[in-house]
């Protein structure tokens, strides 16, 4: 976190900023965290603005104290390009079936496998928001059949759109890849599980890549197993680090990847936080602000 | 080779389509090729038109009996999208760093590694030709810094060019991805050797997906172990298959794929052959023609 107060202070020099626990941080107006200790946020009085360091606002919001202030969140669109760069390597590292390429290489096993129009390849985008909506017009224009699915209808060109749950059945049928970009909340938790895996094609690919509560880790285990799922990339997990002894480390046709799909840069997100105060000292409209409600 | 026979024929029902070895093949005045044994195009009298089957000719150009006769190829823009694809993902594992990434998952170790801009990136090009132009095009679009070698001056919006010899050195020196995508000739024959490794940054990346022959494979495993190369994706060999007992297959850092790269469809080798040889009925210019002294 240090880096971080060092990057908040150069973007707005005139500010106090200190880190949680040292002097001063009692009295703090506004708190910049990700994953406060439960009733940390409600024992600082002055408080009027708290800001996410990230993107994702789940470990904030299930704080059971947190105090009734405005919470924000960082959108760097640094962000959606870093994650469109990981997800674009993963839809073509199943695509163009370098997992069974890279699995032959080990035997020193010479088999070309099938070349097939991207077209043909259906990429299931879960979450439309800051970032999945970039990712799923970078794929589309690549050549992929992508479609997408969120809350509320919107347009994207050249995306079939499906929505909430009474789309979801649909949405995943033809799916050959699903990418998951949805935020934390209490009707996404766990939604990467076996109901879900077993609506999909036989063999088809995850892309995790949103939060680790997501997945059903069990399930995940037991999909790759059966070959109910033909592959995996996952990104994020329950427990973080995966510790050294977790069997996915080495469960069939997955790569384990440390949370590096995308990370804002310490640069970005002190500017972010920095204009944000300024915002609140002048009493404008914050920017980026949650939908403490509705979770996100 | 039988099912290109069936597509040529599919795509031009009035000629008379044969396997080399069969009734009439002897006459046939247009040959389909890509490895002839030497002398056999010689052997046929009637023939008034050479087309290779593939991007390349340097198979049918080794031949020391070659007929004086016209020499086409084919140039499918499926074959430069699907290099593309491959490309781009090969650019992804190493500027992501997943080849780290999925060494250290064998050691069930977490390490999130540092995340760059890809402008920070320079990929170099060699051969920006049909397909190698595409490549650096698409690269540059994604935000790499892509740079390219031929032999003529070229404008390709964005990528810097070096030409001939005499700009090797310079595009080598700061290039951290080398991208071979040139035509085997008698000055490209192993290009890919110890004395073009030392002229990249140490560590620095190969993605080679040219001809085998470019590939100098002992100064390749020497640059490998030594660690002067700190990575390669290799997709063409001077003999394949690789043989099962090869070293190759087990160097340090390399991904060995089966020239996979990119594969021309049987019905768009079938439709470009077939139209060079009504054009060539018809008295009128031929497409996709090789200059043979050039030798591409
Ligand atoms: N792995 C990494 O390195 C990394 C890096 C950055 C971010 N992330 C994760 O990426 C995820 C997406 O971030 P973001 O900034 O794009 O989020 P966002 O802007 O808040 O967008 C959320 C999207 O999910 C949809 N959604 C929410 N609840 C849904 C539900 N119950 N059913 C269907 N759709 C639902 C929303 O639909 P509506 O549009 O209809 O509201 C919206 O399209 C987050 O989980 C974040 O933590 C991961
Ligand atoms: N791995 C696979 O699956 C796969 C699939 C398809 C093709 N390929 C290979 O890809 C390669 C490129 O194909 P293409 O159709 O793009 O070739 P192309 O259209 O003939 O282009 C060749 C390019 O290489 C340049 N070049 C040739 N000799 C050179 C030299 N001595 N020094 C510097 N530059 C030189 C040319 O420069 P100028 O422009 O100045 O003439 C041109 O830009 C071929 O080797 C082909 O076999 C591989």
């Amino acid at each position: 976190m240090s880096h971080l107060v060092a990057s908040i202070q150069r973007a707005a020099p005139a500010l106090n900023v200190v880190m949680h626990g040292e002097p001063g941080a009692a009295h703090a107006e506004v708190a910049a965290c990700w994953d406060p200790p439960p009733g940390a946020l409600a024992a600082m009085p002055n408080l009027r603005l708290i800001h996410s360091i990230a993107a994702g606002v789940d470990n904030i919001l299930s704080d059971p104290a947190l105090p009734a202030l405005p919470l924000c969140r960082v959108v760097d669109p640094q962000h959606a390009r870093g994650m469109s760069e990981f997800v674009t390597w993963g839809v073509l590292h199943f695509h163009r079936q370098l997992d069974l390429v890279m699995s032959n290489q080990r035997d020193a096993r010479w088999l070309r496998p099938a070349q097939a129009h991207p077209a043909q390849c259906t990429v299931g985008v879960m979450g439309l928001g800051e970032i999945g909506s970039r990712v799923a017009l970078d794929l589309q224009r690549l050549g992929f059949t992508v479609r997408g699915w969120a809350r509320q209808p919107r347009a994207l060109p050249g995306i079939e759109i499906f929505e909430g749950e009474s789309g979801f059945e649909a949405f995943l049928a033809d799916t050959s890849i699903l990418v998951c970009l949805l935020p934390l909340t209490s009707e996404t938790r766990g939604i990467l599980g076996a109901a879900t895996f077993a609506q999909m094609q036989p063999g088809a690919k995850l892309i995790h890549v949103g939060r680790g509560e997501h997945l059903v880790v069990a399930d995940l285990a037991a999909a790759l197993e059966s070959g109910r799922l033909g592959g995996a990339i996952v990104d994020v997990f329950p427990v973080e680090p995966l510790p050294a002894d977790d069997p996915l480390w080495r469960a069939p046709n997955l790569i384990v990847t440390p949370h590096m799909a995308s990370v804002a840069s310490a640069n970005t997100i002190g500017e972010q936080i920095a204009h944000n105060v300024q915002r609140l000292l002048d009493g404008e409209p914050l920017g980026n602000v949650v939908d403490v409600a509705r979770g996100y």
